[in-house]
């Protein structure tokens, strides 16, 4: 065993050689850090909103991190409810509560099946509940909307970013009732099926699910939702699916809520339309939530630079949420620019917004045609710039 | 308390005066006899083909008359479980069971959540499920797919026939994430929409879950499934997903499973279609199956009449699947046929089948062109008679 340091906790993780059990496929991955940091931070903004002590379920709870980051972090957190199905899981995190002085009436240790553990006996009772499975969600989505109160939040994980990307389109059908687009846009794509289904799921309850705040990384999505009751709600949110159009030769996208508006062929080129979809259409982020997850970022000593420029860069594009975003990169190579301009450069050009989903990614309110006529204006304002550095 | 008999079984049921629990919505139900007869039905069927001991579930068994006809009326069940969570429905089940003189050995009796006792200790166990919930299955049909074998059979109802058959049509949009169609066919889009549903949330674990027959009444809808397993067949049956285009001014229908082709404007009459979907757009009927149902319901003395008299019907209309089916009524109304001729007679003059979902309906697989150019011929032909008959 090793002790590992992560925000204001300290964990026992056995060494990869110690782990006796293959349920236990990541027990401790520092990779997911900023996904930590950003679970800590939602707490802490429904500490703020609800101002009481909160209930919060940790069901995927594995080392224990989460739960005793949550304690240790927050201080509205009334009772923690970490669940590992794993034996040696629970025998750890028993250790590491201890390790970190946590008070035994500050928590509860259980070995369920996860589905078990939420619909048992917390049914409607947690405020704040982190999902964090190997792999998809969807197995558990409907457990823990009906297991959280309303007015509640949900942090939840994916990290099967690949199908839902479109590198297995036939995955993605099965798991998530939707064709993936592989596009430059095609992990916000993914995040918007992703969020679809989690609607879904839930809408069948008469449950709404509202998306809050979105973060692509690599190797995982990170979500969060508010969670709401009601049947009219609930329409407000599966009436803003649709699906994306996009065209493979010029790039040019539209996002069409009504099935009988979506054409063929693209209207600027010519060529035919891709599809994607079904998925959710509308925002990805709450203003007032991805404010506070900046601002309380910046301040807070124990989170990583990563999450502070991260929390920083989302904040920008939550001022134009767009369906998709260009890449300068794309661009450049479609009109044929000699040498690619910096981001912040092209940001203002397009009078746009950084996107986090790709380092030369930007959003813009101008149409395709526009866009696609200014990159043609950029290239010669560039090309002017480059002949005379030459001579 | 008051004795019925239906098939071989007899059961005791309290009167309405002697119900204590509001947890009992319809402890026995006489009007659903066509249904518990196409469920005994279907597991003789299964038996025959498996040709083994089997075992049975009817997790929302109230008075335990199903799981008593199972073992009356079937030489194959091994062992049935029936559930309720409502303690009342258990006690008089037990009596039943007693009543019938059913060995011990038979049957087990469990008292928990639907859900629960399905994923508890049987997963992967039941040959046969017979699922009839108050209203929606959907919240069930994830646990019934993860509790059955490979090759086993589940036998579903669903009452909520209102918002899939369009009279709810924001209702269906949250429960089933589809539109449904208020046309002359919104019983067979109702049903194709609960068959999405059903693979869909079976697909999410790779489970293949294989329509083999529908039946439409006034008050439900019953479906056969066949399960499978595997991302291959999975994908097959997503794969047969889509949408049902429809005019309303001529009756024209069209089904499309690539959303690209989806047209605005009907190319018959140039009104604006409505749309239905997604939903399932493959076979409503496997023919082996409809068959077996037909001949033994033929056979079989405990089988109503009535039963009788739908299998048959179905037989037929399984002969000619397509999407969607005319009304003569309708037709007669849009052309102006001063008498509506009798349907037989209609059947012949199109080249198509009778369709049990309505009393007038009838498949073809003639075009909508043709279709409207014949029932002017016919209006022609009754016209001629007609006043022939007043001369």
């Amino acid at each position: 065993m090793k002790t590992v340091r992560e925000g204001k906790a300290q964990i026992l993780v056995p060494e990869l050689r110690e782990i006796v059990s293959s349920d236990m496929p990541v027990f401790y991955n520092p990779k997911m850090r900023v996904n930590r940091d950003l679970a800590v931070l939602g707490l802490a903004y429904l500490c703020s909103k609800l101002g009481r002590e909160l209930m919060v379920a940790d069901p995927l709870s594995a080392s224990g991190i989460r739960s005793i980051r949550f304690l240790k972090e927050t201080d509205c957190v009334g009772k923690v409810f970490a669940n590992d199905i794993n034996e040696e899981a629970t025998r750890i995190m028993k250790e590491n509560f201890r390790l970190n002085e946590i008070p035994a009436d500050r928590y509860e240790i259980h070995r369920e099946d996860a589905n078990f553990f939420l619909r048992k006996s917390w049914g409607f009772g947690f405020d704040y509940v982190d999902l964090d499975p190997f792999g998809t969600p969807v197995p558990f989505v409907e457990s823990v909307a009906l297991s959280m109160k309303r007015g509640g939040i949900l942090s939840l994980t994916a990290t099967d970013t690949a199908p839902l990307s479109g590198t297995y389109p036939k995955t993605c059908l099965r798991r998530y009732g939707a064709k993936p687009l592989r596009n430059e846009f095609k992990h916000e794509v993914g995040i918007r099926i992703l969020i679809k289904k989690v609607i879904e799921l839930s809408a069948q309850h008469d449950i709404a699910m509202v998306p809050i705040f979105a973060y692509s990384h690599l190797h995982y999505f990170k979500l969060f939702f508010v969670k709401d009751r009601g049947a009219k709600l609930t329409n407000s949110l599966m009436e803003q699916m649709g699906y994306v159009l996009y065209c493979f030769n010029c790039m040019n996208r539209e996002a069409v809520f009504d099935v009988l508006k979506i054409k063929e062929f693209c209207p600027v080129c010519g060529t035919r339309f891709s599809v994607g979809g079904p998925m959710w259409l509308g925002k990805l982020w709450d203003e007032e939530f991805t404010d506070f997850l900046f601002r309380e970022a910046q301040e807070r000593e124990e989170v990583s630079k990563e999450t502070k420029r991260i929390t920083s860069l989302i904040k920008e594009e939550s001022g134009l949420q767009t369906v998709g975003f260009y890449m300068v990169s794309k661009l450049s190579e479609k009109v044929g620019i000699p040498q690619q301009p910096p981001i912040r450069k092209v940001v203002d050009f397009f009078e746009g917004v950084r996107t986090h989903f790709e380092g030369d990614g930007f959003r813009t309110k101008l149409s395709h045609r526009d866009v696609l006529e200014k990159s043609c204006e950029l290239k010669g304002i560039i090309e002017r710039r480059f002949k005379g550095g030459v001579r």
